[in-house]
């Protein structure tokens, strides 16, 4: 058996996996990851931010582009900050399904979409 | 709120989700989407094959560029074949970290690891 870069995991076991800012400090941890099924990407990490970036408890979409794996760190890190937070528009119902949603959130974070189809 | 053409769902929330073979016929289900943190991608959708293709009920990593999502079916479609699912190796113990369980596997299923860094 070789081991190559690569780690494998079910999606529903990166919950509670922490997420990391630049400074190596953590700023939350991934609630879950969602997923388009048309397009077959990865869309967003749900995540939950425990007041570090000044924001509550509460879940918020996080473009999935904004994270990478940092092996020697062995978690997430992301670019996101706070004011990146506070001006992304907060998840109401029906979020999943809202194009209008995810082209303010993109704007906000500075990313493009990547599951349009 | 408009819809798109997009189906944003918690990657676990696949599981259960009933996959089409060419003519229609129902082949099998995920039981897991396999993510790889490293590179972002979806890798694998580990399904189970209620014997329809030959297979006993045992588990399967499958490729997950070998499927698409059909909106108007409502389900993911494939197209391995019963000769590409005989031929491909069995999941044993550590497969996920198993570089050459990933090469012969999409050998077998005729595609290329879209999660190699």
């Amino acid at each position: 058996m070789t081991h190559g870069s690569n780690e494998l995991v079910a999606a529903a076991d990166v919950t509670g996996e922490a997420v990391f800012g630049a400074d190596d400090t953590r700023v939350g941890t991934i609630d879950r990851v969602m997923i388009d099924k048309v397009s077959g990407k990865v869309a967003y990490a749900v995540m939950s931010f425990g007041g570090v970036l000044g924001i509550g408890g509460d879940e918020r979409p996080v473009p999935w582009d904004t994270l990478t794996y940092d092996t020697s760190l062995g978690g997430f890190r992301t670019s996101i900050t706070e004011a990146q937070l506070n001006e992304a528009p907060r998840a109401e119902s029906g979020w999943e399904q809202d194009r209008d949603f995810h082209d303010r959130t993109h704007t906000a974070y500075g990313t493009a979409p990547n599951f349009y189809v």
